[in-house]
């Protein structure tokens, strides 16, 4: 059998790359280095902007996500993650070209949310313009009962959109700012949790320490713990097997 | 010509290849995600532990590692980073594998010391036994001049090396202040600059904000800045090839 590694489709951006590896080894119980989950990331940022692609302005970045899939697997990776929530609208074509599973950032977030809360319960979600488009929270979230809250046009052009190439900028203050105003208008339609489907927004939100972020569950973290239950699962199936 | 792509080998430990990530982005003047540094990385820490091999008690890592070159020039690799100190005790041997250069971390280091100060200089070294015994350090320092200062046995065993082990344990304020004291040391018995040639002390010394961080040179950092050196390089010479 295959050592069990997961590969990590990075780079957009590469911060939130940086943030998603953070955020896996604080939510991996290790004592020793030997513990932690291997993993093997691509994170090249020379491809198409997601946002632009999905608002039909831009080439798609589909051919590079590919690609990073398949030097993934090339490398031995045995389960796939994208670190980057935009980038799913891409994923049936990922997963239909990927020969391991790929694990869905929105059912981790999910599981995660169903921890935390009952169905039903009104939860929204802060995301860019495309991964809205795309559908992928609506779906998941009414499958389970949630009634999802999601920013309006307004709200997406004057507090999402720019603060999210705030960060990009390394302008991290200001993009916080800018998120917290667009997550304080989802609070005031009557939201009781707020999903980060951004992996730009939780770097910004801990960085200006957000009065928000008791409520907020952050895709990374939940991508990164969904990472840490196949590592075990896998590990202890193979120290099964061997015993 | 193939693409400019830099390949770290990382997980030793995991946290050392997330610091050096983030401050491979700090280092990158860069707008927007597409003029970030193209990374591959393997972090796969199932290695056999570098200091312990060093101290003959334990199995070579060397295997290990030169899959780990494999796999990353098979993804592509145009340049290695190897984000450890200590496993530069392989340097020749990995070099000897890799169809690539290796980026030495050491020569990274010494072209930032000479920026800061004009040899002769006494320049501390906080290092593991292992990184101290290959004398990688004590072979560059003397070829430019410099009077290398290194901790004794005494303050290794009792101030560096469980330092080392708490941070990778997730005990960073604890390591940093076991880091602080074997960095008084080196201070107190003439160093003006402190190398930190263990990439585990630049995030224990920061954690605590050690009052010693303004005269210390980051082994990280300066294997980062030498990345994006050769992105720059690589990049605008292939953009002049084009042209």
């Amino acid at each position: 059998m295959k050592k069990p590694l997961v590969g990590v489709l990075g780079g957009m951006g590469p911060l939130a790359t940086v943030d998603f590896l953070g955020k896996l080894i604080e939510e991996t119980p290790a004592e020793i280095d030997q513990e932690h989950v291997p993993v093997v990331v691509w994170s090249v940022p020379q491809l198409p902007d997601r946002q632009k692609a999905l608002d039909e302005a831009g080439e798609s970045p589909l051919p590079a996500l590919i690609e990073g899939i398949d030097r993934l697997t090339d490398a031995g990776a045995t389960r796939i993650v994208v670190a980057c929530n935009t980038a799913h609208a891409w994923y049936d074509a990922l997963s239909a070209r990927s020969p391991v599973p790929i694990l869905h950032i929105v059912d981790a977030v999910v599981a995660c949310l169903k921890i935390e809360v009952t169905a039903p319960a009104r939860v929204g979600v802060l995301a860019t313009r495309g991964t809205l488009a795309s559908g992928i929270y609506q779906t998941r979230l009414a499958r389970e009962g949630f009634d999802g809250l999601f920013n309006t046009d307004e709200e997406l052009d004057a507090l999402f959109k720019p603060g999210c190439y705030s960060v990009k900028r390394g302008e991290i203050d200001a993009g916080g700012r800018l998120f917290e105003r667009a997550a304080a208008a989802l609070i005031d339609r009557g939201a009781t949790r707020l999903i980060l489907a951004c992996t730009e927004i939780p770097i910004a939100l801990e960085r200006i320490r957000s009065r928000h972020l008791p409520v907020c569950i952050d895709s990374n973290r939940a991508l990164a713990k969904a990472c840490v239950d196949y590592w075990r699962g896998a590990t202890m199936h193979s120290a099964e097997k061997t015993s």
